[in-house]
């Protein structure tokens, strides 16, 4: 993506995740932003406050004037404006939905960019996404990375930590109603684990280092609400896989759905995939 | 507790929170507030950031003029002031130390408050406290109780979620490191479970309903930490026992630890005490 490009669509971030964040704050915490309004694209129930954020994305999207394509969870996929879309958004407009409703403080806003003149509505790839942007709404923090140039926590530049050993780790990892046979030895190695119920910022934990590593080998993560973190975890030198280790390369559909282990640096990485029986 | 001494100790809380809250914001999420400074009375290390919030809860006792005793993790027992102590308070002056160091949104201050009149310091029980405050540093919310006189958040009256079924349930529970025979089965059957790494703060949303239960069975659990969030939770008319389905009678003292499962209502706790293995 050219500078003119990154910095535009930069900016059209910037305005997305602060008109979004003003459009969901009246309504963390209270019971009647949890109605379920509709079913979503992806097949589940889609509440008031998702549709509220969604809503916000797609208004500022159009007020950009430029054709640009927005893949998000509610809405499926959207073509707005005329001709061959400039920019293609992945979006999650909240990531973290049951913690806004019970004002957990750890929900926000993830936003992926691909270029619109190198992808093709058809065949979008995880690994094409050029720009990440993830913000908590509960405390303003915002992760963003450009691919091939860094990654960021509110403009400073940010890398893992540089754990080796897992038993003095710091770990998020969703281990309910997953296959206990492979989490009950992680769990009695950590030194500590969290579990925010924000996988978006969790896994950006991971790129500054406030985590070890994140995991959920459930196989059932959605692609979309991981697709900002992933370059920004790998923009900072942290490494993205799923629980066999093999890399990363779904399709960007709200269908599509993986495990993922994300960690540190390749050594731990190593520790974590052996301890949980993927090598 | 006189309606006169409630309002007096109310206050002083409010000014505890208010301060110690001042006191560690510049500190959050900065290395040097995790420089170990000395070691607690409780023989675990203590950090700036604690002795900071500790600080500052002496500062505010003594600007009361009125003889109190105050237990605290890092200091131990303090008398203030002269003659017979009015109140004793219980304080955990930085609860989630771990979080506010690393910048993870739950972090927050723990008071408890005894009657001097009636309180012996030789044998003071977690059943004596007489009121409750806990807030939580990262957005404010404070949660309060007085014994006999029910349990607010933010002064609105609350009460825990009517959940009487265990699959439907989210539940905070402190399952790493712990015997695992015992939490698989917990794992496989809740709908959602959080590890947020505030204590004090996960059992008041047990008060309110943010959460169905929550439940740390390691053993390791210090009396002092959840004497504010105990009161709290019973005066929303929730459960608190320890694994086994006892009360906890635990004396108060910086020594003292239990294990603690929280629950809603009594038909909720007794399945999660069961799929335990605790009756």
């Amino acid at each position: 993506m050219k500078p003119n490009d990154i910095n535009f669509w930069s900016e059209v971030s910037e305005e997305i995740m602060v008109e979004a964040h003003e459009a969901v704050k009246p309504l963390v915490g209270k019971k009647e932003a949890g109605k379920v309004v509709k079913m979503g694209a992806d097949g589940t129930p889609t509440k008031l406050i998702d549709i509220v954020a969604e809503d916000k994305v797609v208004e500022v999207l159009k007020s950009t004037g430029r054709p640009v394509t927005l893949i998000s969870e509610e809405i499926g996929e959207l073509k707005i404006g005329e001709g061959r879309s400039e920019a293609v958004f992945v979006v999650d407009p909240l990531d973290g939905t049951r913690n806004a409703l019970k004002n957990i403080p750890a929900y926000g806003i993830s936003i992926a960019i691909l270029d619109g003149n190198s992808a093709h509505a058809t065949d979008l790839k995880l690994t094409d996404i050029e720009m990440g942007f993830v913000k908590n709404f509960a405390n303003n923090d915002v992760y963003h990375a450009i691919k091939g140039g860094g990654a960021w926590l509110n403009k400073e530049k940010i890398s893992p930590s540089k754990r080796v050993d897992v038993a003095g780790s710091s770990i998020g990892a969703y281990i309910y109603r997953a296959d206990m046979s492979k989490i009950d030895k992680l769990c009695s190695t950590v030194r500590s684990m969290r579990i925010l119920g924000s996988v978006a910022i969790e896994l950006c934990y991971v790129a500054n280092g406030t985590y070890d590593a994140f995991l959920d080998i459930r196989g059932n993560m959605r692609v979309m609400d991981i697709a900002a973190a992933k370059l920004i975890i790998e923009e900072s030198h942290g490494l993205v896989t799923d629980e066999k280790c093999e890399p990363l390369i779904n399709d960007l559909n709200v269908l599509e759905r993986t495990s993922i282990v994300a960690s540190c640096n390749k050594n731990f990485h190593t520790q974590i995939i052996s301890i949980l029986g993927g090598i």
